[in-house]
C-alpha cells in the first residue's frame, strides 16, 4: 500500500486537530483512499507542551526546515498563520515539489496569486479549504460545484468570534465590552480580539473568495472594512423591533469587471437564513446565475472542524498523488492567463443603500427638523423614525432612523453636518441595511 | 485544445438546462478547463419539439445506442430516469469505457452499487451530484469535504414538490389537495404526484445518502416511507402553535453498523434552520464526528440548478479525462472491499420518539379519560393536552396531544385500541417529532 508522508508546521489548535485526526481516523482513512497517511513530522517552536496526542519519538522538532526539505515528505501543512514566514516557507515547500496545505486566510489573501502560479509552474497544488469558513466546504463548491456557473453575489458570516458576541448582545442585551471579556474568558475571543472584532479577519476571507470566484487579484486595502466595537445594545433592540438582526458581513456584488465588496455590521431581515446563522457559527450565503441561491453553514473555527477541513484537503491531495496526477482544479487566473489582472473594486462612497441611523441628541424643541432639513437637503429620504425617551449616557436622547436607498456619499456629507450641530452629543451611528441578499 | 464529446440521453427539463448551459458558458468553460465541451449527440424520443436551444444540424437522434456505441463520445449524460433502461444504457456505456454523468436517484437507489462496481472495473466514474438535492453539492460534500469525517446523522428536505405544498399550507391554512391542485397547476407538482407526495422520491434519494455515507447497500423496502398527504390544516395549525412547523423528512442516524432511516412528515423546532428551508428549496442538515453540523441549502430541482449540477459533474470528470486519470474519488465500498454488504436498518417498529398525536372523537365527557387510561397502560405519558370546539368535519371534536419519549411499537398499539373506541371518529392521527436534529 502506497505511503503518503505528511509535516506539519504549526502545533497550535488546527494543527493538534488534524493530528489527533490522523490518529484516530488512520484505519478509516487508509480505507477510503487505498493509501496510508504517516505524519511523519511536526515543526513548533514549543516542542513540549502537551497537546494531548501521543506521537512517535522523533516526530517533533523545533525546525520547519526538516519538513520542508525532507526528500520524503509529500504534503507539507502550513499553520503558523502570519504572512512572513508563512509565505518563505510555503514558496521553499512548492519549490521543492511539495503540495501545501494552508488555513491561512492572511497569507492567500495578500499573496495567494504569487503562491498559486508557483505552485502551477511545480507541478503541486495548494488547498485552502480550511482557510474560509473553517469546515464549511465553501472553496470545493465554488471551485466544483460551481465550475459552470457565474457567482452574482455572495454574504458571509465568516468570523466566529464577531458572530458569537453579535449573538450574545442580542440575546441578552449586553455590552460589547463586557461580552468580549466573557468570550475570551471562554476561548471565543483571544487576548488581543481586533482581527476578528474589527473586520479583519472577515476581509482576508473576502479577498480569498473574490480571488477564487473571479480569478483575480484583490487589493486589501480597497475593501472598506469596519467592525461591529461600536455597535451598542440599543441598536441591536432597536434593529430587533424593526425586523431585523445585526451580522458583521462580508459582501460582495458583481462579476470579473468589477465588485462592491466591503465588510460591515449589517442589518439583515430575521427572516432570511443568515439572520438565523448564530453563536460562533458561519455561513456563506450565494447566489449564482443558474445554481441561483445556496447556503452552505457549519462551524467556521476550531479545532476538530477546522483539522477536518484540513485533513480532508490531504486526501484530496493523496488521492492526486496516488493517481500521480496534480493541478487537476486549477486556481481559475492561472489557467490559461499568465498575469492575473486585479479586480475593480467599487468605492464605498460609490454604493447605494438603505441605512439605519442612530442620534444622539440633546431633548430639545427642534431637534428633529434640524436632522431631517440636513437629510433632505442632501436627497435623503426618510422611511421611518422613532423617538423614545432619555435612555443615553450624558443625558441625551436617541432618534432611530430608517432612510430610503441613499448615496453613501450623501449619507457622509449629511453626516458631517449634523454632526456638527450644537444638539448632537455623540457621533451619528451608521448600519448600513441589507435587504436584497 | 483538448476536446471532450458528451452525449445526453433525454431531452427533458434536466437535459434542456444542461444543453443550455453547455452552449451559454462554453467560453468559460474553455477557460476554466483548458479544453472544450463538445455537445456532439441528444437522443430523445421526441426529436421534434422545440426546447429553445438552437443545435446544430444531426446532433438530435431518437436512438440512445448512437450515444452508447459511438467511439467518439467520452461523457454519457443519462437523464431518463426510471430504472430499466437507464440501468441497460448506462450498463452499456460503462462497458464501452464512458464515463456517466446521471441525476437518476431511482436507478442508484435501486442498482447502485452494481453500477458503481462495473464502472470501477472499467476504469471509468459515475458522478451523481444531481441526483440528490439538485445543485446542492451533498454529494461532492459528503465524498470530499466528510473524507476523513464519520457521518453520525443527516436530516433532508429532498422534495421540492411536498416542501412548497407543505410551505403553502403552513403559510395560507389551505387543504393538501387544493394546493396540490394549484401546485400541479403552476409546474411545481407532476400529473400523478405521487413519488413526490408520498415520499418515495426522498426515499430513492436517502438511499442514494446512506450508500454513499456508510458504503453499504440499502434494501429500499426496509426504509419507512410515509407521504404529506394525510396533514390537515389542523395539524400545521396546531404545529405551529407549539413552536413546530411540519416538513418532509428524510431521517437517517447511525453508522456503517445500522441506521435508523425512515421518511415521514415530521414536527421540527420552528428555531431549527431546517425548519426555515421553504417552498420548493431543499437542504441537507448533517452532523459528523469531527466538523459537527453543517447545512447546504439550495434549490434541489429545476432546470437550471440541476443543469447545473450534471454540468459541473461534465467538468469534473473532463479534468480527470484531461488529466489522464480515472476512479479518483472511488465510491466507497468498491475501494478495497470486492462485496458490499448491506446496511441493517432498524424497524421503524423499534425507534423511539416523541410523538404528536390527534385525535378526532365525538363531544362526550369521559372521552378524555377513555383515550389517556389506553395510552398509560401501553407506557406512554401525555406531554400536553389541548381540546378545541368543534373544528371537524362530521362534527367531531379534535384533541391534540404531545407525547413524551415513547416505543413506536407502544404507540402503535395503544393506537389500535383507540382507533376502536366507538368515540372515535376517525383513525387518529400520528406525526413524529424530531428534536435532536
Amino acid at each position: 500500500m502506497k505511503k503518503i508522508s505528511v509535516g506539519i508546521i504549526g502545533f497550535g489548535t488546527v494543527g493538534t486537530g488534524v493530528a489527533t485526526i490522523l490518529k484516530k481516523n488512520a484505519a478509516l482513512l487508509r480505507q477510503r483512499l487505498g493509501a496510508t497517511i504517516e505524519l511523519k513530522r511536526i515543526a513548533d517552536l514549543d516542542i513540549q507542551r502537551d497537546r494531548g496526542v501521543a506521537l512517535k519519538p522523533g516526530v517533533l522538532t523545533s525546525d520547519a526546515n526538516e519538513i520542508i526539505n525532507d526528500p520524503d515528505i509529500d504534503i507539507v501543512v502550513e499553520l503558523i498563520g502570519g504572512t512572513n514566514a508563512a509565505k518563505k516557507m510555503t514558496l521553499q515547500a512548492v519549490k521543492n515539489g511539495k503540495h501545501v496545505v494552508t488555513a491561512n486566510k492572511a497569507l492567500l489573501s495578500k499573496h495567494g496569486h504569487e503562491l498559486f502560479s508557483a505552485a502551477a509552474e511545480n507541478g503541486v497544488d495548494i488547498a485552502f479549504e480550511a482557510s474560509v469558513g473553517g469546515g464549511i466546504p465553501i472553496i470545493r463548491t465554488i471551485q466544483e460545484g460551481l465550475a459552470s456557473d457565474r457567482i452574482l453575489s455572495f454574504f458571509g458570516i465568516l468570523n466566529g468570534t464577531a458572530n458569537y458576541i453579535l449573538s450574545r448582545m442580542t440575546d441578552e442585551g449586553g455590552d460589547f465590552q463586557d461580552i468580549l471579556k466573557d468570550a475570551q474568558e471562554e476561548g471565543y475571543a483571544e487576548a488581543d480580539p481586533t482581527f476578528d472584532v474589527e473586520g479583519i479577519d472577515t476581509m482576508h476571507k473576502l479577498c480569498v473568495l473574490i480571488g477564487l470566484a473571479f480569478g483575480k487579484k484583490v487589493s486589501e486595502k480597497k475593501i472598506y472594512t469596519e467592525g461591529i466595537s461600536k455597535i451598542t445594545p440599543l441598536d441591536i433592540e432597536f434593529a430587533r423591533e424593526l425586523g431585523y438582526r445585526i451580522k458583521l458581513l462580508a459582501i460582495c456584488r458583481g462579476s470579473e469587471k468589477g465588485v462592491d465588496a466591503r465588510i460591515h455590521p449589517t442589518l439583515i431581515p430575521e427572516g432570511h437564513l443568515l439572520a438565523q446563522v448564530n453563536n460562533t457559527l458561519n455561513a456563506v450565503f450565494l447566489q449564482s446565475e443558474d445554481l441561483g441561491p445556496t447556503m452552505l453553514y457549519g462551524h467556521g473555527a476550531g479545532m476538530m472542524p477546522t483539522g477536518s477541513a484540513v485533513v480532508a484537503d490531504i486526501v484530496s491531495l493523496s488521492r492526486d498523488i496516488v493517481k500521480n496526477t496534480a493541478n487537476r482544479v486549477p486556481y481559475l487566473p492561472v489557467n490559461g492567463k499568465k498575469k492575473a489582472g486585479e479586480i475593480a473594486i467599487k468605492p464605498i462612497k460609490e454604493i447605494e443603500a438603505r441605512y439605519y441611523l442612530r442620534f444622539s441628541a440633546i431633548d430639545k424643541p427642534g431637534i428633529l427638523s434640524q436632522i431631517s432639513g440636513i437629510l433632505g437637503r442632501n436627497n435623503i429620504s426618510i422611511y421611518s423614525v422613532v423617538q423614545k425617551g432619555r435612555r443615553m449616557r450624558g443625558g441625551s436622547v436617541p432618534i432611530f432612523m430608517l432612510v430610503h436607498e441613499s448615496k453613501e456619499s450623501d449619507i457622509q456629507k449629511a453626516l458631517k453636518q449634523i454632526d456638527r450641530l450644537s444638539i448632537l452629543r455623540q457621533k451619528t451611528m451608521l448600519i448600513r441595511i441589507e435587504e436584497g441578499l
